[in-house]
């Protein structure tokens, strides 16, 4: 594997350094390809790794930012402002080619304003998406955009999508001409919103996109497709009602069965039974699959969520090196420069 | 309890007669001042009736209707050509007051349409949702609404919604000053679509509303609200992942455990804590609450899901029986009286 260099926001998020670094320690243990830069305030990052192993720490670099965004800030209010910021001190790092990719926890919307403004979006592509790579019941995975990085979108950003999809479909997952489905409320041709129905007749004749349908909501984890393309609002409502459940179910797992005293073989039975089903399920839970790729731009650019704990964002920056190795924002590009119009 | 008499449009559904009959049977059984109108193709209905305890069939009456509306017709095209369909008769018989409310599986498009045609909407609704009570984590229950019944909702709609959801939640499910929530992409006030913002700058100062704010998808069933409302794609898509991803889990609990020959201490362990993790979680299976109530019109509507099993069709019966008996509709129509502005 060839050298790669990621940048990373590690005051973005809920828990900021004392997640971020950790994380960034087990990325680096675990690629001995990999070097990172650390953006943020320089005094915590070091109280973060007062304990780590200076082999580890000879693969980074700290790089000082003077302020932060703050997670509920205002996208339009906090771009205008980031300036010195460790998020987009971090983006200037991949645009000035320091840095392959950057990931970060913070603002969705100020990522994603300020991703654009400053690495461009490719040719063809109005607006960037949020893509991320869920497990499903088949034991495949399924992508799945946009989680919200455009609340509306028209059919001609959909169309944009399922081409951005496949593409992920067929070079991340290398899946043979993937199979691309609109969420929709039926599955029938009349159902839906306008923009819905109209990229769906787009795609109906597109001969790059292996176009199969509507599907809707009860298919998310099934594996009927490869690619789920939506709008943003759907998607992230989707995504949080599936985490939401999911998390519900896998927390039984973890927890002790009510009751009191109980039989020593009835506990033993349910502990080996539980670990069974956590091992079953266990590809379901977010923590496993954290990072959302921003497709569409001329770098890559990895979205973690702020709540992430320290395996969810390792999961996360894992997500940026296997994106920068796998080469997508160039596939995407290419593919785009075939199948769509350019918009300059 | 009083007498109360139901019709059942029993030719809708993916399975007809051969399910709505026997959970009409069943409703039968349970309450003893329950009258059923089954209105349908009559040979259908009577060769479902064969083996049927004559002592309930002395409540219910067959009600001849000539025709079916297919659950993919374009809803517009089957409502122009609704004369003579049991949808139709069984709605028409809500409408003349010989049945008090009517439960319906077939197409949500065409229902919603008929029901609004012929029952006409209450003073001050723009357009009816679809309402159903969700169970959640807290052991209590969550009103959701709207399902589908409109592909967009603008803010006064949704407004609408949170007042009809507000009486459901105190008349139905007895709960004092209800809380209300928008479902949306983010907590913060600047989060989401304009109808959302504008609904939510409403509802602050609306004082029969108590409304708490904005909520995510991964809130579903945590019971952090009482009132759910969001438009019907959104709803739809929501409800629909919800129980994708319950049903997933629920099949485990059916199916046998991998593996070969096991000690049978370890299998019968299996068997009691798959029996209890069921008991724990199968108020979570959407055949137990299966039927969404079509709330804002003049007269009880209930949507039972077109694939519902026999149990989940009796509680889409039981549903109508209940909403009737507490008179939502009109506990609806007074509280609109008093807190919006007439539509006419």
């Amino acid at each position: 594997m060839t050298r790669l260099t990621l940048a990373i926001d590690v005051m973005g998020g809920d828990f900021g350094p004392c997640v971020t670094v950790p994380a960034a320690m087990q990325a680096l243990a675990s690629d001995s390809q990999l070097y990172l830069l650390l953006v943020g305030d320089p005094d915590a990052i070091s109280t973060s790794l007062t304990t780590a192993d200076s082999a580890l720490t000879a693969r980074l670099q700290i790089i000082p930012a003077e302020s932060v965004i703050a997670s509920d800030a205002r996208p339009s209010q906090a771009i205008r402002q980031s300036k010195g910021s460790s998020m987009r001190v971090a983006l200037e790092l991949v645009k000035a080619g320091r840095a392959d990719a950057c990931i970060s926890a913070g603002n969705t919307g100020a990522l994603m304003g300020l991703a654009k403004l400053l690495l461009k979006p490719l040719d063809g592509i109005e607006r960037p998406a949020l893509m991320t790579v869920l497990p499903n019941q088949q034991q495949g995975k399924t992508v799945l955009l946009d989680l919200g990085a455009n609340v509306v979108s028209d059919s001609a950003m959909l169309v944009q999508f399922a081409v951005m999809g496949t593409v992920v479909a067929e070079e991340i997952l290398a899946i043979m001409t993937p199979r691309v489905a609109l969420l929709n409320i039926g599955e029938e041709e009349s159902k839906g919103l306008d923009s819905i129905r109209e990229a769906a007749a787009v795609l109906r004749n597109l001969p790059d996109v292996n176009y199969i349908g509507y599907l809707e909501g009860n298919d998310l984890l099934t594996g009927k497709t490869d690619v789920l393309v939506c709008d943003g609002f759907i998607g992230n409502v989707t995504l949080k009602t599936m985490e939401g459940v999911v998390r519900m179910f896998l927390s039984l797992f973890k927890s002790q069965p009510e009751g009191t005293k109980r039989r020593w073989w009835l506990t033993l039975a349910g502990r080996l039974l539980k670990k069974r089903l956590a091992k079953r399920f266990g590809h379901l839970n977010p923590d496993q699959y954290n990072g959302a790729c921003l497709l569409g731009l001329r770098g890559t650019v990895i979205k973690s969520h702020g709540g992430a704990s320290q395996a969810a964002f390792t999961a996360a920056i894992k997500q940026a090196e296997q994106a920068v190795r796998r080469q997508v924002p160039w596939r995407i590009a290419t593919r785009l420069q075939a199948v769509l119009p350019k918009s300059d």
